[in-house]
């Protein structure tokens, strides 16, 4: 059992091709012994956005923070902001995106911990 | 893709024993197409708690909003409050405790989606 603060997490600024203004904490994974799942938490600045991509693994969401949209394959922009719940399944290209000119848009995605 | 919002999900008050002032959401499944994992969202009133119990699969938690405890195996209360995560192993016997005396605890609790 463990208990972790994110203000106690090293954060790493993503600097994948199409990530904007992004950094990233990983409160839970394999290395506390976490058998299936990973938790991280990515921080978007305003005016940032995660790359507009695919992956063969799914991710499963909540905004703690902040407002933004999340764009689904077909270029659709959702609204979702900080209280909500997001699923993003294997294949399906997305991309999340701050629209705030000032607020964080900080989320929770937890993913296979083969991925992370 | 699908965005999910608490308040459009129902909320079902936990009756296993053991259980005290607690309800519970489930906002990400298998239900929903969820490959791997499942998001269940507990509230639990002032004094409330979970079961002390174990199980063999873990969580992986978030508190939302609050303030409790999470009590371990030896039976130590340990603090914590929205915005920490935490992670309990299969096996592991524990249980979480609203320690405010006004306001809600609320938290995530991810599992792998054969259990809920």
């Amino acid at each position: 059992m463990k208990i972790i603060r994110l203000n106690e997490l090293e954060k790493e600024k993503v600097s994948m091709e199409g990530a904007r203004k992004v950094s990233k904490q990983v409160p839970i994974s394999k290395n506390d012994g976490s058998p299936n799942y990973s938790f991280r938490v990515f921080t978007i600045d305003p005016d940032g956005h995660t790359p507009y991509h695919t992956h063969p693994f799914e991710h499963l969401n909540y905004v703690i923070s902040g407002k933004g949209v999340l764009v689904n394959a077909e270029g659709v922009s959702n609204e979702i902001k900080a209280g909500e719940f997001a699923l993003v399944l294997p294949g399906e290209k997305h991309q999340y995106r701050n629209t705030s000119s000032a607020e964080l848009f900080v989320m929770i995605c937890a993913v296979p911990n083969e991925y992370e």
